[in-house]
């Protein structure tokens, strides 16, 4: 089975990593290859990396372009994606990069990001409970953002077993690339290297809704988030550390934790339990789909503390489209998804 | 007024950046420079970038090379500094920048460093309340460590106020130096750069009875702390990031917060509450004594969130001793102090 | 067709990185892991991207452990291949990713490396004239050593084609995984970071005699080389820029200089010469086994410039390794060997 | 004596360097501080590093507020310059760290630069032969390229003593801010965080004509310079690796070159000739004014290689700028200059 797949949004960080991974799927083919300003130019101006397409010529983002494809992803600017999809039909695969079919809430839609809501997708983080079914089940994918991503994986389990407190607290260390290739002065290299950085912070960054659906639908209850993210000088990456009170005795708590991790992740291809006494980092998943974990009790704080590894272009966002794509189409899941990272 | 100091673990990070700021410290002359196996070498072997003392020979840590100095700095490794210490007579003023006379109580020093309990001094963090006093009327220092540096500051006003309940989150990312100059693997640049990790997870790093103690005595009461630090890229630096639930109506909560803040550091010549809707970062305090502080509410967490920069080496370590050093002299509190960081 | 293939240094970062290769590679059954120190624990310890060799135990570096396999790579320190290989037999594929068998010359083995010449093996860079016919025909191959795989390729067909005089500066970027996990307080992160420095200065560099022996063969007269490195703050990736004095009219000398790049490299599947005006970055290159190269003409110094970017530890080290091995047992000559780079 | 000083370009890189020395230096008052798009901002917006200054209120750049100083600094885009210059009056000392005033061939500059010649000011590297005194009895300075800054230090010795001949070739390795705060996507810290890349290939830098002019100052003779740049990733830095064909008998080449450059830089207080042996490193000057050099003979390839290192905002721009202010006023050369770096 071969699938043609287009790419919308190909000049960005998420479509560079996207096609990384689609020119390495043993089912795909890459079709057009669209943007906006960048249309006309060939792709290896703004992917000099993706040697093997350095001379598709770009083309612009519209219906036309997008036309005749069996799978369409969309990397596009939040609030573009649902005009697009609503002309490929509802026999094309779309899947949505962006923002635009995560939140289930109108009012969540409208506070966090503005304009109307273009409604809801089956959500592409298969690991959360029922996610895999919905996602076979689809023609609609909506990708779930880079910090939901680690951050849910990493506190779904507890919750789930009714093992922490409702109200958690999550700080994640991110790299740049997550900003996308925006020209704004503080994300410029002189800025970024040697610094680290807070921003979005006591809940302003729009992530914060994305977690409280998928931690309260994990706790089966309304989930309390405090989310920081942290700017770090790196180009990718996002090492999450979350953290929530213990609802049981803590002297035991951490077998307990253990096991009810080890029972969640089992089965998953892409989540990678670590040893005890190793902790996740975010250069072992450079390039990878896996998700690191650890987990450990805190006993005199009375917390449970969780840190989650990912790369935020390949789990984080392109691998996680892909992932969702197989799911969609009766693909293997782990087609086309490197699991060793690219280390040092 | 000059006084002649000595800096016994001159080829450390620490020794080195103290260094660097006794070379600009208008009332000190710069005597015996010690160390352990770079005895007998000159200065510039391990510190190329302090010129002006390349060609100073190390000399063996000892009693007899630290004699006849009004002030001595002890950079090592701890449990070294009680037995040296002993030997400089009550007039020396010691200022001791590793952990040995930090924590006050006995079995805290037992459980987290292990050994006999040298005792307590003066703690060297003048922000802190009654701190300034006794750094006045002493001979003895005890140089904070470079979490609770930034980390206690960014709590305590709130703590002292009783504006959150004493149970915080604290998640610091730092940079390298940190650890000093350990060959370990997981310290090489090829390990580091490109990566993010956490280490001494759930309450195992030693600097958390430090901060127990240090926001204790703020509350007025017990405060529990759950402490995580991250390893960022980057060569200087702490981004603290702590929270804790509000006690009060959230809806007035800030203003009353930026109130105490203010309030707490109106004095302060190095700590830089910034204006609202600007963040802390880590470049730009590199090389200098400042604090950037920044104070949010999040409302529908119900949390403060506190986020403060420092430079791990200078107010963190170097910096800090060289303040103490100011206040037990009576010299003025800022000699040799810059407030303006190196950026970009 | 599946080989079986051992890895002596696999816990190393050219072990690692091949291993991160062979996982993809379509023939390639991975057989025995060894190592010397960490013999006997999980590879996942000193190799966590690794994910799916994670549980796989280190064994000890021996003829006894290495048996059995169709290929054995040696990732071993200088000095050690040519013990092991000879116990190997003739049969088995011997890919020394080392320098013991790269050098011709045993007057100038004994110079730069010192003890025995242990002789000369296939070169592995096919690339050169006349290299892939050899590597066809062999069971042995010298893996050249980093620098000199960018730096070959980027003078050798200007001096093939006469168009620059054999006298030839080049000054190499390099980042720091091509040292190794070697505990040395210079690669400290704390020390790289923010940081470049040059080392082996002035020929004093063991790749020098390398780079004599690689372009004056191109050349087929002797050739004199200025090779500097320089250490940036970069896990990864070495850029070359080479220069030599024109011999021809600098007026037309470009494009004549174009037209032998071309035809040299026209059928080379891993040397990419990229369009007029777009210069090459390590960073397109991280991962992928490509070797970018841009040529310019400087009319006022009369001289060629060609600049070259490679991944050290893939193209340089152990993507080339991989090539050769394809080679030598007539597999398709790009398998398992991605072209696409891992960016940002 | 306390001289009063108006900056333009105060939010730019140098310009923030420039206010950090300045507010160490002991007989400088700070006066206006100007830029074009931020004016009316306070000053802690674009330097958040300068706490100090940080709620000064940033002024449009004019005649009218750079009126009533001593000194005027001008740190402005090219060819921006002679026109307020004019306006300034001849007893204010004006220092020029734009390219304006640099080059003394009008040919030269518009081939370089285009547009009008704005002539040739006293230049601003006083180690240069003769340069100190010009800059002694001036009231205009042009502040030379950070790139020129320290290659023309590294050669200049063995270009005046005839050692070498009159063929150079430089290649530079440099931090990122020495492009200030462009928005330019290949500047974004995505883009050059593990990325090497070299660019202004071939001569086609615009400091290579400044190049020339000093050397061929040095020299005595027209000398040919093949300089390229190379983008690393870090904020501040370059070193450069310079390197020449020796003129004379190469055995006894190193004790001779050794004594040419101990001849030249013996009273220099900036320019730190290193031991034998001690390479240098550009995070030994971060924030100093100190060039770090040595020197070694290639006998193989009959070559001086000589490395320099500098801070390109400190001494490469800033700083020197500074060092000649010092000078033009008669103040102590090395007032409020640094020759201690910021290290690690």
């Amino acid at each position: 089975m071969t699938v043609k797949v287009a790419v919308a949004g190909a000049t960005g960080y998420a479509g560079g990593e996207l096609l990384r991974l689609l020119l390495a799927h043993p089912e795909v083919e890459i079709g057009a290859l669209t943007a906006a300003s960048s249309a006309g130019t060939p792709l290896g101006q703004a992917q000099p990396h993706l040697a093997p397409l350095a001379g598709r010529i770009v083309e612009e983002t519209s219906a036309d372009t997008l036309a005749g494809h069996d799978v369409v992803f969309l990397a596009l600017p939040h609030g573009h994606s649902a005009a697009i999809a609503d002309q490929l039909g509802p026999d094309v695969l779309v899947v949505d990069m962006g923002a635009d079919h995560r939140l289930a809430d109108s009012a969540d839609w409208q506070r966090w990001y503005g304009g109307d809501h273009a409604g809801t997708w089956p959500y592409g983080l298969p690991e959360l409970p029922g996610a895999r079914e919905r996602l076979r089940a689809t023609t609609r994918v909506a990708v779930p953002g880079c910090f939901p991503t680690g951050g849910s994986l990493a506190l779904a389990p507890a919750l789930s077993a009714g093992l922490v407190e409702p109200d958690v607290t999550i700080v994640s260390v991110t790299g740049t690339s997550g900003a996308g290739k925006s020209l704004k002065p503080h994300l410029l290299g002189s800025e970024v290297m040697g610094n680290a950085s807070a921003y979005g912070i006591a809940g302003a960054h729009r992530h914060t809704p994305e977690f409280v659906q998928n931690l309260s639908g994990a706790a089966g209850r309304t989930v309390t988030v405090s989310f920081t993210p942290v700017l770090a000088p790196m180009p990718r990456g996002i090492l999450t550390t979350a953290s929530a009170p213990l609802t049981g005795d803590t002297e035991t708590g951490e077998a307990a934790v253990r096991a009810a991790y080890e029972k969640a992740y089992a089965d998953e291809p892409f989540v990678q339990l670590l040893p005890e006494g190793q902790w996740p980092t975010t250069a072992a998943t450079v390039g990878s789909n896996t998700v690191q974990l650890q987990v450990a009790v805190d006993a005199d704080a009375g917390r449970l503390v969780v840190v989650a590894a990912i790369d935020n272009l390949t789990k984080g966002t392109a691998g996680g489209a892909v992932q969702s794509m197989n799911l969609a189409l009766g693909l293997d899941e782990t087609a086309g998804l490197p699991t060793a990272g690219v280390a040092p």
